[in-house]
C-alpha cells in the first residue's frame, strides 16, 4: 500500500474559467505506479472548486454561466465589504474543493464523458495549487 | 491493507429518478471483508450523481422536484444544441459523481436517516455504471 | 498503512449554524500519527453538511443566508407533512455529508483561507455526530 502526493499549479486568465486537468491527474496516477486504489484531487483555495463533467465547448460556457447565475455578486453579501468576492466563496463552499475517483488497473475509472476540471471562480490568478494524491497498491 | 473494486449496473425508467443503492453498497462492504477503512461510491456518468439522504417517499419526490426547479431545461443552454440535456449535465456537475463513507467494524458509518442514492438526471437509461470500492484493513 | 477512526459530538444552538471544526480535525490527524494519507470528515445526519471555506464573520453569515435563500421552507414540500424540515434535507442532500482532505507530512493540506465547517441546517440539536477518519502511513 502506497501514498503518492503531487501538486500542480494553474494560472487562470478569466474571472471564471474551467481548466481541464484530466491529463495531469491521469499522469499522476501513471507516475504513482499504483494499480488499484483512489485518486484525490484537492484545490487549496476557497474561491475555486473541482468538478467532473463532459468537456464540450458549449457546456463549458453553460457551467460558467450557471455559476454566475446562481451565485450573484451585488447581492449585498457581508463579505463583499472586506474582499468583494463573496459570490466566489459561496460557489466554492457549496460546490466543494475536491473529488475522489477510483483507480483500477492503473487508470482512473472515469466514464467516457467525464473530465476533471479546476473551476476558477475569482480569477484571473496565478499559481493556483491543486493536490493530486494517489493511494493504493 | 486491501483494495476491493466492484461495480453495479442500474436501469432507470424515468427522466429523473432516485434509486436507493444502500443495500448494494453495504453488500460490497461485507464482501470486501474489510473492517476499517472507506467506501467510495462513484458514478461513471456526467448526467447522474450520488447523494446521501433519508429514504422517505415524499422527500424523494422533493429532491427530484428541487433538481428540476434549480436546473431548468429551456434556459437556452449552449449544450442543448448538441444534446438537449444541458440541465442534466449542470445538475450532475454541481452535485457531484461520488460520495466517500467511512467503514467501521465492517459496516458503513451511515446515520439512522442516511441512505445512498443514485440520482438519475437524464433517464430513462439502461446499464448505468456505479463503482463501489472499499479500501482498508 | 493505518486506519484511525474517531468521532466528535457537536451541540448547535441556532436553526442554521456554522461550527468551525478545523481544530478537532487537525487534532485527529496529529493523534493518528499518520504522515501521508487522507482525512475523511463525515457527518452522520441528513440535515447537516460538511463544507470547506474561509472563516470570516461576514462570510459565515453569507453562507447561512445563501442556504436559507436557496433552500426555502414553505415551498409546499411533501416531506414537510411528516417532519417540517424538507428544506434542511434538500440543502444537505445537494451540499453533501463529507469532505476528503489530503494529509501531507502530518498535516492537512488546507490552504491559507480554508477551514472545515459543520453546517447545521435543522438546529438547534445536541450530540450531532461527525466521524473523523485518517488513513495512510
Amino acid at each position: 500500500m502506497n501514498v503518492k502526493l503531487g501538486e500542480i499549479r494553474i494560472d487562470t486568465i478569466n474571472q471564471k474559467e474551467l481548466v481541464d486537468i484530466t491529463g495531469e491527474v491521469s499522469k499522476g496516477v501513471t507516475k504513482s505506479e499504483i494499480n488499484n486504489g483512489i485518486c484525490v484531487v484537492y484545490s487549496m483555495h476557497s474561491t475555486s472548486a473541482i468538478i467532473i463533467n463532459e468537456n464540450e465547448a458549449g457546456l463549458r460556457e453553460d457551467i460558467l454561466k450557471k455559476a454566475s447565475d446562481d451565485f450573484c455578486s451585488g447581492s449585498s453579501w457581508q463579505h463583499d465589504r472586506i474582499d468583494d468576492n463573496a459570490a466566489a466563496h459561496l460557489a466554492a463552499a457549496f460546490t466543494g474543493p475536491s473529488v475522489v475517483i477510483p483507480v483500477k488497473n492503473g487508470s482512473l475509472t472515469l466514464g467516457m464523458w467525464q473530465s476533471v476540471f479546476f473551476l476558477e471562480l475569482d480569477g484571473p490568478r496565478s499559481g493556483r495549487r491543486v493536490v493530486i494524491e494517489v493511494i493504493g497498491e
